[in-house]
């Protein structure tokens, strides 16, 4: 295993390792979970109808548009399987969860490595490797770096991918975090979450917006019944009833991941511009061993293709938490010298 | 979909088309369930260790002999993928998701057809049809008639299966209703639930018991991470404390079987001999649609492979609803006439 959030492996008192909203769950999500305990005894609605009607309104498209998932983790499994592509393209670094999933389905996966120069952004190129027939599965913000598709480029990847006939897969789990929420054209499959934004990690909760109803249906009937439990279906209707809240969080990161930055920067250390909410930089080889001896959990990414030991990621948390994680570097580096 | 338990798509009072335990989900797990809401934000543990070593410790294995999964349907998926048999053997009628799996996994799936004159009970001539180097997934009870494999006919399966290398799956879920639980033989691989017994359908929580360690591994590293819930994982840990509520449900189901088996039989409706907490009889063509106007959902069975459409299952319940069930087939019944 080589995710973030293993806190059950050790004492670990900050997990800057998992990409959580700090302000965690919503009070009503609690409440409606606490309210609707004898509810988790009875088989859950195996097509989440009530979910997808109200996903379906937030998301401007038709309830045979969703499919709902156990986290996103679920849906990129499964999408994988029911496209069975021959070929695929994925960028590196990325979740790695898509080469595996691709690879299972039994896809050649291609990777297009992203530069550290360019700031791990994507560019145009990526265009020239689209395998005829094939899959793109690619993540807006990018994790772990938290870089995003700009609207041309989006837009370029589009039609690109219709040219060639391929899939165009767009994880978007953390776009509620960027800055500006800017009028994208929607890809033919997006993948969301309700697992960051609403701090539901807990308990898996994903969806699709599939352009294609006919793959929504495939995608839908493949694997198990079931998938998506009572507590998620519960937690996810009353998560869609906050109005604020998403807005909120973002005002929150925004400020936190600027203070994070800017420390980071002043402690002499390169960080990534991010739109997420967790950032990528570089220190010194064994920092992350050093402040899990302070019990503060924060996620090396050597495991990531195209990354080695001297990059980590940490999590936008709350002010205090986001403090003492800077406090512990600065007296760690100042130790090192 | 085609299972029971669907209760979303109309106005249902009485709920016989799901196995679940009547007596609803023990006290003790609804508690831990209220305890614990604000854990239900951070990743679950992908390897279940703690609920891996409670089940260890039931089942008198090791850990690393057990592997967790969102109710017992994701480790059948997951089995069937990860063993990837050219051919697979099931019997037939039984729980459709064995064959869709191995459908799905890429398998030629044969179907060996239990009769109607045997009671549906397995015998032994299904050995002639062990696929070499295959798969063969049964259960014990069967759904949907409810009938056991014996320690005889289970002893020569394991064997033949080890002669024809083909590997044993068998599905126990419902094996905890039985009125004996003798010491049987433990198959290759046992697939069991807490869904039915714990009345935690809404939470899926299922598990393996892999003789073969590295097989465990494998299935443990196929698919999405994080597949078993936090609360899912919650309340299994707090199931598992519970140690008189198993006997007390054994006791309870077994008392109303009988009553409901009896009063079919009263009713001149033929009931097939079941160890489950469910009862598959052949009544008149329409039964379902009439109890359905009554509010009531029974389970007609006319999907599965072998059965037609004068069949039914109806679950087990409590006292007062096995009686309400049963007053309103005999009103039925009697208008018919």
């Amino acid at each position: 295993m080589t995710h973030g959030g293993d806190i059950y492996s050790g004492e670990v008192e900050l997990d800057f390792s998992a990409n959580i909203n700090p302000l965690g769950m919503p009070a009503k999500v609690r409440s409606s979970l606490k309210a609707d305990i004898r509810s988790f005894g009875v088989y859950p609605d195996p097509r989440c109808r009530a979910l997808r009607r109200a996903l379906a309104e937030k998301e401007g498209v038709g309830p045979e548009n969703i499919v709902c998932g156990s986290g996103a983790s679920d849906l990129i499994y499964r999408l994988a399987h029911v496209l069975r592509p021959k070929r695929a393209l994925v960028a590196a670094p990325a979740f790695s969860e898509y080469e595996k999933a691709l690879t299972e389905a039994g896809a050649k996966v291609s990777r297009f490595y992203l530069r550290e120069k360019n700031c791990f952004r994507l560019d145009e190129s990526i265009t020239e490797y689209i395998p005829e027939r094939g899959a793109v599965f690619l993540a807006s913000p990018n994790n772990p770096d938290g870089g995003m598709i700009g609207e041309e480029l989006l837009k370029k990847l589009i039609s690109k991918c219709e040219e060639k006939r391929a899939v165009l897969v767009l994880d978007q789990c953390f776009a509620d975090f960027a800055r500006v929420a800017p009028n994208l054209p929607r890809p033919p499959v997006a993948v969301k979450a309700f697992t960051k934004i609403y701090a539901m990690a807990g308990l898996r909760l994903g969806y699709l917006i599939c352009e294609d109803i006919s793959l929504a249906e495939r995608i839908a009937g493949y694997g198990p019944c079931w998938s998506v439990s009572v507590p998620a279906q519960t937690a996810g209707l009353a998560a869609l009833k906050e109005k604020t809240f998403v807005p909120r969080t973002r005002r929150y990161i925004c400020r936190e991941r600027e203070f994070l930055s800017e420390a980071l920067a002043e402690l002499g250390l390169k960080a990534f511009p991010s739109e997420a909410n967790y950032i990528l930089f570089k220190g010194p080889t064994g920092l992350g061993e050093a402040l899990l001896r302070r019990k503060i959990l924060i996620r090396g990414c050597s495991d990531y293709h195209g990354l080695g030991p001297e990059f980590y990621r940490i999590a936008v948390r709350t002010m205090a938490e986001n403090e003492r994680l800077i406090g512990a570097i600065k007296e760690l580096l100042s130790e090192e010298k």
